[in-house]
């Protein structure tokens, strides 16, 4: 019975932090972006932005991308968590909205997509140590992201 | 290790109550949705809505933006919850969706925003006793909600 | 305790299975799709589709509206479990995106919905052996899917 609650608490703490990723990168909370990930983590953002390596250059990309919008939403769901001991592979569904007041072309940008992550047991709790994004759709205006 | 389980438990039914609320408002189930909060609790809906204060004058407020549409779909997803004994924080994104046909302009207005719950533990379960809804970004028809 | 922990691992389970139907179809993995349903099982897909019954009508129909998709998105949120020895009753919302490029029209086409599922434990784990879609609202351009 400990080792199901265990499997629980794995699997409760790892949705959190996916959700803790997604609202810190939306509050622009960059000292929280950093208990997501080991400091070597890597994130592969996709044709347009590219491999980030470390926490210095993953934050670097996300400011450069949220800080100059009004908001950002990125809603999580589905999420799928494989375990296995100290590591652990999960993957969820974000529904990313973008807004900027005034951008001409429309105020909303919208990008559906499929975070995959590979993740580590550490002393201060899981971490990412890869996450992968994969672009599924797009809705808008891609302007308000600069595109 | 039962401390343990009681802080799980604790947290699933806080999630159940963040999604207990959108279906409630969605089933216009009132019964329900008194189920939700403290019979004093306080809801900020924001510069328009107003300030609420009491259970029927939350089922007014919501009486009265839901019930004149066709449907409404408040998906909830990316929740925080942090405890503290018998009081608790919650925050989680909304995708608010409001449909009404026949609209002119357009069929649908959706609203992308934040609620940050403070929770207090009763005797009959966990309740709301302060909601704020924080607005993200908006897309779509406002005079679908009469705006 | 036990008996708490075993409701936990239940819902837990059950929520799992709301998400891995949604990445199956999404990723037109059939055979994990049948890990899903009872054989048997009978799914109400609303007015259009109709009613489907076994797993090889099932798979038939999320076939032939998805395979000739670039991508779909099935993002689940807001579930709710309500657990009575080995059936359960849930519910949950869907947002399910619909993306082909080159659409006249416009390529992404977008239903909010509801699945409300009848389960059962089996030696094999949970499976739904009643899914009802019902519809809230759409946006977009349905010629998307064909309609």
């Amino acid at each position: 019975m400990a080792r199901t609650l265990e499997s629980l608490l794995d699997r409760m703490e790892i949705i959190e932090l996916l959700h803790r990723y997604a609202t810190a990168i939306d509050d622009h909370d960059w000292a929280r972006l950093a208990t997501c990930f080991t400091p070597d983590a890597v994130a592969l953002y996709g044709p347009v932005l590219g491999r980030r390596e470390g926490i210095a250059a993953i934050e670097q990309t996300c400011r450069t991308s949220l800080e100059p919008l009004d908001a950002s939403q990125h809603i999580i769901g589905t999420h799928e968590i494989e375990l296995d001991g100290d590591r652990a592979r999960a993957r969820c569904y974000v529904h990313a909205q973008h807004t900027k007041a005034g951008t001409p072309g429309g105020d909303n940008f919208v990008i559906g997509a499929t975070y995959l992550d590979q993740l580590v047991r550490t002393p201060d709790g899981w971490r990412i140590r890869e996450r992968e994004l994969r672009m599924l759709w797009q809705e808008g205006n891609p302007k308000v992201l600069g595109g």
